[in-house]
Parts: structure tokens; C-alpha cells; sequence
């Protein structure tokens, strides 16, 4: 017969790590950290196949198992030296649950089994504490009333709280023994009420039921529900592991602590850790009292200090990570109760696993896996100080546009912004909603607010692009620039009043909370740097790199040196628009804007040739022998020009020309839906002397920085095509404006699209033969695919994600099904025409980790993100390499 | 050795209709007509094997042709008793060109071949019209020398223009004989010069010539771009007819006509043409002298003209179709010249189909393919007289946004149009662009004519679900409301002043312009019907109907009613958002917009329930026993909400709210790109009450009119759904509202959605199992499958059909390659999960032929479209439906 019941304890178990299909996760790890010589409580774990077997037999246990189970219960017994239901010297046991594949909290669990009437006196007696006797029985009733029993949770609470209120206390711990006497009384009245039976004072009955209670919560609804939604399959059920409870309050001789094999924190390679006396877990957790650090046990007990330092030793090198240990001590013994890979702060993530992987314990690889994208995203932003953050409130949450945290006072206007920067103050600039008029005060605030918009509205992206924190669609805070205040929940702030923002995580705080300024370590660039030869490595069999190239979006020569020092390599999205921000050349285009006819528009192309060849110039110089892609001209034109009548006369009086003419021409460019207009490569055919110009300006930079020995390697970029006859056309007549310049063969170039529309991704099979490479604006495709604007998503994206009608913010994330499914046969249909196309990512999603790991899969080449998140794509590339191959 | 060339003259021919291959179309037919007994000038023709051999063997006759050619010449000189190049009696022939395919204007003819120096002469003796014979010869020399010798056509008109400008003459007719005289000598003189040779003398050079110049045309790059463009493959070249000229105007016993064999103007079996003596064709054509009406050559010459009868009855009888038939009598002696079916009007076009199938001439079948849904929109429309607009010259030309003449005085504002209709008057609502308040204004309008938007702007939309004439995006005319006047090129025009604008061609008209009404005559509706027995009828394989079924775009009872009189099989699309348009109701559903909470947005909810439940009363009546489908609320709220501070005053004061509160309301609603913002079911699930409202209106509509005895097939259809738990969220939430009121089983109704976005065309096979219909939304699928707006398109697509960017306007006709992709997907995605799910087509395409064809091709079940264009698409369904099994 199958043998149904795995012993651990005394040095030695049944089982082992590998055996988690038979005796969950759970049972394996205790068995494998008893097989290590780890003091693990002892106990026995009854495997998954019997729960197989108690529901082939309609939910009874099989034959046998009752031997087993006895005869295991007496070994604990005898290991232990204590005994089931005697009141001198009980064994109290927990049963726990535990499949193969974890499930946390779906399954069920019954702590303090072995309890009854007789044996709380005598535990009473024995630690000489009736309160944690007393407070024990009426836990493991209510557990086991629930749990076993079904007995409703919310009336052992009522029974509780009534007490509490009768004696005017707010904490269970401000209860008395003869108050805790008295509801473990009415507790079994109430099981007695809710069962018709009497509470069971057998502790062999009470473990059968609670063995039962276990098989049963597999097949209870969330349990089932969990494993559809993850999709876990195939599995035999739930193990049962009875192991034996102890505590750590039976006295001076008793206690409890958690360490960590490294400093969570630093990532330092120090033992640390928190230890206190004659106290359960629970105590610390509730933090009625305060532990002591790890030195005091070294001094009180250098014996039991120097066997920990042992075990945790052995385990980290036995696991290969940073362990968090969790152990008791019960009456001058060692136990360990857990072990897992600790949680960390990004910083201490880099360093643990460049130190292991330098100390050999881990490889390279590993090393690289071990650091997941969000801590380093942590690594690269100022956070607010988590001893702080975690007593703050938020009062209130918006959506986390851009990463890191930033304090500062609240201004309402650029202008403000601008000045109060200059008297040295640190600000926030809170806005409903940025413009491109913002750029200046966004650059000088410490972070950016805004109650309106989405993760790819303007405020949003241009932070981004900028590093800069940055929330947006916080639609609790009114903000009302007229007065220059917000009210948030009734609560009026004013201008010059203190807001700190988290950008990570959308929360808003109110006053100056301390930051931790992010560390740009020695090891952050040693795990860059491995991560990249794993990146660069070429797949034998293809010839290509084995990760994809990450490039940046810079639009300026500042931004493609940042970008260079980050890493990138090259630049994937050059938004020449982005240019024209700047005073003295924002003019200019808007007088080319508002030009009456082709004359007048050449004129003003004429002064914008030069200052847009120098900018073309400066990121050529920064990017020398790296490619520079980039995009002519791409957004509506009305987004240049003022609305307010005020702008309008000022820049009027600027262009000399009448103030009606402007408004009219203002009012002429407005559009019902500018995202669906007149933009991108829609302007490009209908007046071609712009992006003539455009192109003009990149030739003649080509020709200037080549004499300076600067390597060029330019792509030029067309937006928003939807027909192959706009590329064709358009290619056309700048390859012809490029040769008037350069002559044939004297510079290699290249000239691509934008895929950005749904109409371009379904028809690239005809887009392919005038194209050089295809880069994915995945925000505009996002957008089109779901009929969604990205700056009015905030009326209902919120809700939905809040509803679960979308799993993730597609603007974040990339839908694989939907904007995914377009991308992915983009790709196939075009390479089955042009095998040489090279694929971008150049959209939000091109820094998402989730989002390169699909463009990897299904055969890009390269993404390109923001200059900041230019470290977390080439991480997050090389992760995906190791895993899977490049499609 | 294979027969080379083909004789036809003398009541017989060696070739026939069936030998299009080898004759080219123009030489087998002038072959089958000859066969039938019709007077066909003589002549012969080269086959196309011969233009093959000419190329294989580089561009050399092949051996025998020329003992072919002299053999069949010489059968045309004894035939005729004329002799070529033999001034007293000259045989003149014409070259042409003709492949198996018709490329119209493609390849090129010589006519006059076999004048000379002598010739001219002896024809202008013979003739008494020297100036004919002089003028024949000139024409001769400049085809011949361009076609040939490819001496310029410029140099030719060079001579003539400098000899009119010399005697102070504009027309060539004004030029006298001696005049033409010099120009002959002049166009031998360039022709020396350009080709350094003398103009050839002897008619058998001449021929050669030109055939070798004909069989040369066949590869000119117009021709074989016209081959690539329409796909026209696997042809041997082209033939070459000679064929002998005959001249009308050799006398009084000459003369040159056109006949019909029924009226091509009303269809009636009638004969109909024009006569003119002693003339040729181009004398007519020039309008120098006005022809006359047969009759008077039935007086002249009763012979004739009773011959001429029973040709035309032969050819129309042989042809099974109208004939257009070209005729010349020379010296007695009566030619048909050509026959063709011949144009009609959208009227004669249905008479005559209907009628010869009556006379059993034809089958139905054929009947409904010999009208063609162009022509039948003329039919349901008025036109302008086309005697009138043959000369009338548009100041202006838009978009044909909805079909139909109209004239009416100028009105700019709704207010007006409302205001000068009551009087009496007619008038034409000009505007910039409408909106939902201008629905009044134009209801009573003749027509509307808009400067901005595209085919599917609200203004052209509007326009055709009422039926009216529209012309949309004239960007030419300056609209000024301000000033009540639109300036077109300087002009102006003031409020009152007259305007006739044609919907169906985009023309606008100063002036008047006399009109010609709509005729529902009753072949149309005997044609109709044979429409509908074809499309009805089941495929024996799939049990299926063979043509798709035809439905209406109808809100209010009104229109339902007129749907039916259309022969609509039910209503594709409710759009219940029109029915708040009215006065009263429209107060109420901004009452609920503005509400400041869910209980008073409910309050004004229940207000409008009762009305809209009387709507859906009214519309179920009008279609008992045919499927009515509901679009619950798409549009975004702002829509409803004024936007003038004048209007916003007047509503404050109606719904007793403060002015500031409803104008921050107002301006919180407007969206950056409102078409993807907060609209369609994204509403439904934000404010779950509104769907609740109309779906409980709908419901207590069903229980009262089945009181009536009416029968329902309610479809209820979610708009914009992008993803599948939007659709399992609202059906589940709808159902449970529907069984409040119907018990289950009670009434059947369905439950769909729109596909109009492309996520979810992309996703369908998750979206199936909650949807018992999908209807596609082409007009919104287009407008994000393009990234176009449909209001903001007016800047480009005009442009980028002019310069063939796009071929056809997306809007208009369904872009099979990208739109029609994804819905082709959609379809066999769904269909794959889902075998009962119903197809249906709802957006400004379902009233489309080629749209109706695609359809009809990929499995779609019924189209949905104004009810004015619900004819077209019975008609057109049905010829789909003839031609191609449904998909």
C-alpha cells in the first residue's frame, strides 16, 4: 500500500524540496529544512494523493490513513516528550493546508489544536501567563467553530466586541483573564447554539475534523475560482500538515524573532534582525511592545545567538538568496519556524545580487533574474522615506504617471512656477490639466499634479520624458487656478502650501514628508552591463542578438546625452516638434502656422532651417556612431497656437499681423477630434514644404557634424501613415530633397514609419516595400484600437480598472490581445515580404516590462522609452532573453 | 498557315461576336452586326495573334500579311467600286485599334487614310465642298503625323491657331477654303521638319503606317498602365480594323443621325433620334446646325427611314437591350455606323428593364442587373433638369453628402429656416458645420449645405436619414453667420439670395435651377419586387436566404413608417438618443446630464421613461412582425448640453439651477477628442440608471402594444464595446431589468452590440458568447480604423482623393483592405464559437452597392440604411446576390 503520512523532526523527514507534488509546498520545505538539520517544530504532513482519494470516495479518508495518522501523532509525541490532551504537558498542534502550486490565504488553517477545558488550566499553570492560555482556547474555538465547522465568523466577533464595549475598552488586549474566561464560555455556547453539539474537548476528534475541514476548503469557491483565474491545473489537492505549535511565552527562557541573512535594506552583508522575550509573534505584529534588535540575544545568550547565525547561513547558501527567518525560542530552544527569500528594497535587490553573484553563490544570469524591473525602477527615483510613508495618509490618489517622489510647495501657473524657482523654492506645480505652455514650469517644479487626464496625457508624457514625479487624473482634487487653490474632500490648500507626491504610486500627501535621494551604485552598473552582454549575445542560429536593442526618446541634444549616459543605444523617437517649444523658435512656427499662403509659410520655414539644423546637430554629436531616428513633424498645428484672446493679441503684436486675421485662423485650425485630424504625415502631403524643410535641415547637419568626425547613423521617420501611397509618395519626395544634398552613396540613411495606426498595421504587407523599418507608436495605436483618448480616459478608465473590466491600463501596459494582436501581425505579414525590416517599439510602452517582453516574443528589434526608464529596459530585455527567444 | 485577317462587308463576315479574342471587341462586333444584314461599312480586320507575331518577331509584320492585307483591300475596292488613292473615286478608310477588352482612348486611330495632294481634289470636286475635302485632308496629315511620326500635336494647333489669329477668327468653321489650303501646306511643311521626310503620297505607305503606328500603341505607357491598373492580363495585343469612311455630307441624298430604339429619357417603347441632312457627325457635335427629329426623315424619305426601323427593331431584338444607334446615309445609300446599348436615365432605365421583361425579351434575372443602383438613386430624387444643367455652370462644388437637387433662398441660422418656412418660403440652410440643434432647421429646409465636414459628419448623416439634398466640406464657399452672407471667390451672397445645390454630384448653383421630381412609378415597384423574391429565396446547401436582408436606420415612428413604405424588412438601428432631440423632452435629458447625483439624475430619468416608452410604442406599431433594433445611448453627453453662454442662460433658468453651476457642468463634459471619450456603453456602466431607464421603456413598450395584438422582435444593442466584460456586465444587468417586467418565456429579444471599434472586431471570439447579434458599426470602425475624424477630415480627404492617395472615400464606400479586414475577421473569428450569431452591417455603408457586396461576400446577414436608400440596397442586395454566393 501507498504510503499516505511524511514524518519530520529529530534531524531527519520523510520527504524532501522535491517532493512538493505529493506534500505541497509547505510539507516539502519543512521536511527539506529538517534534512538540513534545521530545528524545524516537528510534525507530519498527510500527502495530496490521500486528498485525491478522500473525494474519489465521496469525502471519506481512505483505508489506513487512521493507522498512519496515530501512529505519526505518537512519534511526535515521543520526539517531543509531550503528550495529546494532557493538561500537564500537551502537545498543541496547528493543521495546515498546502498544494503543490501556492494559493495563499484560499485554503484553510487551524492554529492551538489540542486545547479543551482541562488542558488550557494546566497550560494556565504551567507558563504561569492564564491571559495567553486563556486567549489561546478562545482563538482555537473561533477557529475552529469557523473553519470546521462553519460557524459564522461575524458572531464570535460580536461576543468579543460586546465585552469590549461592556468593559469600555478598544484593544483585545485590554481585556482581563476573567473576561477572556467568560467569552470563551459564551463561545461554546454560541458553537453549541450554531451546531447542536457541544464543542469537542477530544483533541483526536478535533484533529480528524480539522483534517477533514482542510480536504474540503480545496473544493471551497475562491479556491476553485483561484485556480481558474491562474489557470492551475492537474493537481491532486491540498497535503495536511500537522506540526507542533510553540511558543515563545512560556517565559524569560522563551521568545520570538525574524532576520534577515542581509540587510533588507542596504543589501549590506550583515546578519540583522529584531528578537523579544517571552513573546508570540503576534506581539510584535500588534506592537503592544517593541523588539530589541539581534546584539541583545547575542549578549543574553551568545549560545543560541551563534547557532542562529549558523542556520541562517546554512540556509542562504543552501537556497541561494537572502533568507527572512522567522524563529522561536520555547523554554531555551531553537526553532525555525519559516524561511523564504526576504523582501527588499530595490537598492539592497541590486547589491544582494551582484555580491552573491561575485561571491560565486549565484551565476550571472541568476544574478540578472533575481532584480525585478520595479525595484530597479525604486533604484532610479527619489522615494519618500518608508519609515515615513508608512504612518503617512494619503489624502488622496490619482494615477502614477511618472516614478519617484518629490515635496514642494503648490503653484497654479507656469509663470509662478517659473519665479518661485528662481527665488530658490522648491514647488509642485498643480494644474487641471498641462499644455505645451507648461514645459518651463514643469521643468523647474519638483514634481507635477494634475486632476485631469491619463497615463499618456501630456503632463504625463512629458514628465516622463523629463524624470520628473508626476500624477495625474487625481479627480478628487478640484483645482481652481482663478482663486489658485485646491480642495481635496472639503479641504481647501492653498498656493504656497507644502504637497509631497509619490509618483510611483499615485498618493498624494499633504505637507513636506522626508525623501531618500536614489543611489546610482557601482553594482547598478555592473548589473547593467552583464545584463547587456546577455542582450548583445548573438542567437547562433539566427545571427541576431539574443535581447532587444533599447534605444531612448530624446528630442533634444540634453535629453540624447542623458539618454547616452543611461545607456541607450541610440535614439528611437526624436520628436522634432518638441523643438519648437523653445522661446524664439515657438514664434517662428507659429508665424509658419498662421502663414496666408506657400510664400509666406516658406519664408518662416526659412528662419526655422538653421535653429532646427543645430538642434539636429547637438543630438548627432551626442549619439556620434549610435542611430538617431527621426520623426518629422507630427502633431495638429492648432496644439502651436494661443486660444486665449489675451495670447492671441500678444503674439499678434509679435508677428505684426491683425489681431482678427489670428483669431480666425486659430478658430480655423480647431478640431472636433485633433487625435483623428489634420496631423502627422497628413500635413506632410498636404503642405510637403514643411517636412521639406525638416529634411533640408537633417541633410545639412549631416554634412556639418561629418566634418567634425562625427559617425551618423540618421533614420528618417514618417507618422501616422495609414496607406502605403502616403509613405511611397512622401519617401519619394524626400529621398529627392536628401540627394540635392548629399550625394548618392555618400551616407547611408534610412527612411520608415510609423505604425500607429490600426489601417497601417493591417495592410503592412503593401506599407513594407517603402519602408526601411517600422517603429510602433504603441500610445496612438492604443488609442485608435480602443477608441479610447488618452486625455479623456479619465471619466471612466479609473472605474473600469477599479471593476476589473480591464485587467491593466492599456496605455501601461500593452493589450496583447487587441493593440497586441494588430503589432504581432504587422510584424508577420510585413517580414513575410521585406525579411531586412527592422521593428521598433517607441510608444509608453517601449520602458513596460510586460510590454517588452511581448514586442521580444513576437520578433522586434528594439524599443525605445524614456531616457530614466532606459536602465529598467535593458534589465527587463535581458530577463526576457534568458527566458524565451526572440520571435 | 493561320488566318491572318478578317473581311465583313457585302451581308456577310468572317468573324463573329463570340470572336472577341482574335477580332478585338470593335472587329467582331462590326463582323456580327454585317452577319446580321446591317449596312456596316465595310472594311477588315488584322487579328490579335498578328499584333503578337508583330512583337515576337521585334516589331516586324510577319511574312503573309501583306498578300492578306492587298487581298482584302482589294475585296473592299470591288465591294464598293471605289478604288484607293484614285481621285475620282476615292476609297478612304479609318485605322483603329481594338483589344478583346475595352481600354477606352487608350490606343490609337487614324481617320481619312488615302487622302493625297490628288485625292483632296478630286473629293472636293466631287463634293462641291472643298472646304470638307481640304479640311479632311488637314485632319488627316495632323493624326497621321502625331499618331505615326509622333510629331507633335502642339506644333499642328501651333499652324492652325496663328492662321485664326491672322484673319481675326476664333472658329476653325470661320477659316475659308484658301485659308485651309495654306494650313494643309503649312502641316506638310512641319511635318518635313520634324520627321526630315515629305508626307507620304501613296495610300498603301499611308496604311502601313498606321497599322504598324496602331499595333505600337498597344505598348504605350498609358496603355499598359491602364492594363496594370485594372488588372488586365493574358491578352495577344490588339487587333486593327480598316474600315471604309463613309461621308454624310456628299449632298442632299447624305446626311448623319442618332436613333434609340426605345426613349432613353423615360424608357418608353417609342423610337426616338435625330437627323441631319448633308452633314457629318461632327457638324452635330460642334452645334454649328441643329439636327432634326426623325420624323422628318420619314417625310423626306419613307424608304429609308422604314429601313432604318427595322434595323433598330433587329438590333435591339439581337442585343436583348436599348440600342444607341449611329448612323450615316451617304448618297442615298444608309450605314450603320455603331450600335451600343444605349445611356438612359434612372427612370427609362427601370422601364425598360421591367418592360422587356414583360415582353419576355429578357429574363427577370437580367432585369435586375440592367439597373444599376446609380440609376435608381436618380429615381427616388429630384434632379435638376439636365436640360438646364447641361449649361449651368456650379460657382462651387462640396461633397455629395446625401442625394438630390434642391433650391431654396439662403438661411444661416435654424431659427431662419423655421421662421422663412412658415412664411411659405424655400430655403437652403447654409452653415459652417451642424449640430444637434439644427436638426428643426433642417427638417424644414429644401437642403443644407455645409463649408466643413466630411460624408459622415452630422450634417450629412442628418440629411440622409431625412432624405434631403446636402453638399458637406465646400470649403470654397466662406460661410459668415455673423454677417449672414457666404463669399465663394470673392463673390458674395446675402441671406435670401438663390442657390441650387445638386446632393448627388456636390454642385452648388447660383440661381433657380429648375427641377425635375422623383417618379415611384410602378415598374419600379414590380422591379423591387422581382429584387426581393431573388434575395429571399433559400440556398438549398446552407438553408440560408441567398441576398442579404435589408433594414432601416429609423428613430422615430415617423421614419419607421416610411421604412416600411421603402419595403424595409425591420429597423437596423434605433438610435434612441434622436428621440431626445424634441422640444420637451430634450429639457428633461439635459435635467439628467447636468444632475449633480444618481437620485436626481434618476428623478429626471423617470420623467422621460413614459416618453420614450411612447416612442418605442410608436415604432414597435410601425414595424409589427418585423425585428426592431434599439442602440441604447451612444452619444457623449456633451452633445446635449449648450455651449454658448447665451444658451447656457436660458437652460439655467429652465431647469432652475445657477447659471456658474450648469456652466462649470457644461465645460467639465467637453473632451479634448470627444468621438473616444466618455460615450456608447462606457456610459452604461458609469451610470448604470440610464440603460436601466430605456431598457425598462422598451420592455413596458413590448407588454402595451402586444395589447394591441402587435407583434414584437425587439433586438436591444450595446454600442461601443471594446472588450467582452463590457458586454457580460451590461447583458447581465439588462436581462435582469427585462424579467422585472416580461416574464421569461413571455416574449423573445435579443441582446447585441456594435462592433465598431477595433479592439473588439479583433476580439470577437471573446465577445460572441454574450451577443446573439453583432451589427457592424462601419462609420465609427472607419473613422479609428483610419484615425480619421469624420469631422475634421474635410482638410485632407478631399485632397487625397484628388490626388489618388485613397480611391474611394472611406466613408462612402467600405475599405475592404483595412476596415473591411477586420469585419471580414470579426465574421470568422465569431462564427468559429458562435454558429448562430447574426450579422449585420448599420453604419452610412449599408446603403452602399459596393459596401453590399463585400458583405454580402463574407457572410453578413442584413445591411441597415436610411430609409431612402432601402430600394438601392433591395435592388443592390439582389444583384449580389446573382452574382456571388454569400459568404
Amino acid at each position: 500500500m501507498t504510503k499516505m503520512v511524511y514524518f519530520f523532526g529529530g534531524g531527519k523527514a520523510e520527504g524532501n524540496a522535491s517532493m512538493k507534488d505529493l506534500l505541497g509546498g509547505k510539507g516539502a520545505n519543512l521536511a527539506e529544512m529538517t534534512n538540513l538539520g534545521i530545528p524545524v517544530p516537528p510534525g507530519f504532513t498527510i500527502s495530496t494523493e490521500v486528498c485525491e482519494l478522500y473525494y474519489a470516495h465521496g469525502q471519506r479518508f481512505p483505508d489506513g490513513l487512521q493507522e498512519e495518522v496515530e501512529l505519526n501523532l505518537h512519534r511526535l509525541e515521543t520526539l517531543l516528550e509531550k503528550k495529546f490532551g494532557n493538561p500537564d504537558n500537551p502537545l498543541l498542534v496547528s493543521v495546515r493546508s498546502g498544494a503543490a502550486v501556492s494559493m495563499p490565504g484560499m485554503m484553510d488553517t487551524v492554529l492551538n489544536l489540542g486545547m479543551n477545558d482541562k488542558v488550557v488550566e494546566g497550560l494556565s499553570a504551567k507558563t504561569g501567563n492564564p491571559r495567553f492560555a486563556w486567549d489561546a482556547y478562545r482563538r482555537f474555538i473561533q477557529m475552529f467553530g469557523n473553519v470546521v465547522k462553519h460557524v459564522s465568523h461575524d458572531s464570535f466577533e460580536h461576543i468579543l466586541e460586546k465585552k469590549k464595549l461592556e468593559k469600555g475598552v478598544s484593544l483585545d488586549t485590554q481585556l482581563e483573564v476573567k473576561d477572556l474566561i467568560r467569552i470563551v464560555e459564551e463561545y461554546k455556547k454560541e458553537f453549541r447554539n450554531s451546531t447542536g453539539e457541544e464543542f469537542p474537548q477530544d483533541p483526536k476528534q478535533q484533529l480528524w475534523e480539522a483534517i477533514a475541514a482542510v480536504f474540503r476548503s480545496w473544493n471551497n469557491e475562491r479556491a476553485i475560482r483561484y485556480r481558474q483565474i491562474h489557470n492551475i491545473k492537474n493537481l491532486k489537492g491540498t497535503a495536511v500538515t500537522v506540526q507542533t505549535m510553540v511558543f515563545g511565552n512560556f517565559g524569560l527562557d522563551s521568545g520570538t524573532g525574524v532576520c534577515f541573512s542581509r540587510d533588507p535594506s542596504t543589501g549590506k552583508k550583515e546578519f540583522y534582525g529584531e528578537y523579544l522575550m517571552n513573546a508570540q509573534g503576534e506581539d510584535v505584529v500588534a506592537g503592544i511592545r517593541t523588539p530589541e534588535p539581534l546584539d541583545a540575544l547575542k549578549r543574553q545568550n551568545p549560545e543560541l545567538y551563534n547557532q542562529l547565525v549558523a542556520f541562517k547561513d546554512l540556509l542562504e547558501a543552501h537556497y541561494k538568496d537572502m533568507q527572512d527567518i522567522e524563529f522561536t525560542v520555547e523554554k531555551g530552544k531553537l526553532y525555525i519556524l519559516q524561511t523564504r527569500s526576504g523582501k527588499r528594497t530595490g537598492t539592497a535587490a541590486v547589491k544582494i545580487a551582484v555580491d552573491m553573484a561575485k561571491e560565486t553563490i549565484i551565476d550571472k544570469k541568476t544574478a540578472i533574474l533575481r532584480v525585478t524591473p520595479e525595484q530597479l525602477d525604486q533604484v532610479l527615483h527619489p522615494m519618500i522615506d518608508p519609515k515615513v510613508s508608512k504612518n503617512a495618509k494619503p489624502i488622496a490618489k490619482g494615477l502614477n504617471a511618472s516614478p519617484g517622489a518629490a515635496a514642494g510647495q503648490i503653484v497654479f501657473t507656469s509663470e509662478d512656477a517659473e519665479n518661485w524657482a528662481k527665488e530658490g523654492k522648491k514647488v509642485i506645480l498643480v494644474r487641471k490639466e498641462t499644455s505645451p505652455d507648461d514645459i518651463g514650469g514643469m521643468y523647474v517644479s519638483e514634481g507635477v499634479l494634475t486632476s485631469t487626464g491619463g497615463l499618456t496625457s501630456h503632463a504625463a508624457v512629458v514628465a516622463r520624458g523629463m524624470g520628473k514625479p508626476c500624477i495625474v487624473g487625481a479627480k478628487d482634487i478640484l483645482v481652481d487656478s482663478s482663486v489658485k487653490k485646491i480642495t481635496v474632500y472639503g479641504k481647501e490648500l492653498a498656493e504656497g502650501a507644502w504637497l509631497t507626491i509619490d509618483g510611483s504610486t499615485g498618493n498624494i500627501f499633504e505637507g513636506q514628508l522626508s525623501l531618500i535621494p536614489p543611489i546610482l551604485s557601482e553594482e547598478l552598473q555592473t548589473l547593467l552591463n552583464w545584463a547587456d552582454e546577455i542582450r548583445k549575445e548573438k542567437d547562433p542560429h539566427t545571427e541576431r542578438p539574443k535581447g532587444l536593442q533599447v534605444r531612448a526618446n530624446a528630442d533634444i541634444p540634453e535629453d540624447a546625452e542623458k539618454a547616452r549616459r543611461f545607456g541607450a543605444e541610440g535614439i528611437g523617437l526624436c520628436r522634432t516638434e518638441h523643438m519648437f517649444f523653445d522661446k524664439g523658435k515657438l514664434e517662428i512656427f507659429q508665424e509658419m502656422i498662421v502663414a496666408e499662403n506657400k510664400e509666406s509659410r516658406q519664408a518662416a520655414l526659412r528662419k526655422l532651417l538653421p535653429l532646427q539644423k543645430e538642434d539636429f546637430k547637438g543630438i548627432f554629436r551626442a549619439m556620434n556612431g549610435f542611430p538617431v531616428t527621426i520623426r518629422l513633424l507630427d502633431p495638429p498645428l492648432h496644439e502651436f497656437v494661443p486660444h486665449s484672446l489675451e495670447d492671441i493679441k500678444a503674439l499678434a503684436e509679435t508677428l505684426h499681423i491683425p489681431v482678427e486675421r489670428l483669431r480666425s485662423k486659430a478658430e480655423s485650425l480647431k478640431e472636433m477630434n485633433p487625435m483623428l485630424g489634420m496631423r502627422g504625415c497628413r500635413l506632410g502631403i498636404v503642405y510637403p514644404e514643411i517636412y521639406e524643410m525638416q529634411v533640408e535641415a537633417i541633410a545639412l547637419a549631416i554634412v556639418e557634424v561629418r566634418k567634425e568626425g562625427i559617425h551618423v547613423l540618421p533614420e528618417i521617420m514618417i507618422p501616422l501613415v495609414g496607406t502605403y501611397k502616403e509613405l511611397s509618395i512622401l519617401r519619394e519626395q524626400l529621398e529627392k530633397k536628401m540627394l540635392q544634398i548629399l550625394p548618392p552613396g555618400q551616407i547611408e540613411y534610412k527612411i520608415g514609419t510609423m505604425i500607429e495606426i490600426p489601417r497601417a498595421a493591417l495592410t503592412t504587407e503593401e506599407i513594407a516595400p517603402y519602408a526601411d523599418f517600422f517603429s510602433f507608436g504603441t500610445n496612438d495605436l492604443t488609442q485608435m484600437t480602443f477608441g479610447y483618448s488618452r486625455d479623456d480616459v479619465g471619466s471612466f478608465l479609473p472605474y473600469y480598472l477599479e471593476q476589473k473590466i480591464l485587467e491593466e491600463d492599456p496605455f501601461k501596459t500593452l493589450d496583447r490581445k487587441g493593440v497586441g494582436q494588430l503589432v504581432s501581425l504587422a510584424i508577420s505579414n510585413s517580414r513575410a515580404v521585406k525579411k531586412s525590416l527592422k521593428y521598433g517599439m517607441c510608444g509608453e510602452h517601449g520602458g513596460d516590462p510586460s510590454s517588452i517582453e511581448f514586442f521580444h516574443s513576437i520578433g522586434g528589434d528594439y524599443v525605445s522609452c524614456s531616457p530614466f526608464r532606459v536602465p529598467i529596459a535593458r534589465l527587463t530585455a535581458a530577463q526576457v532573453a534568458l527566458r524565451l527567444p526572440r520571435g
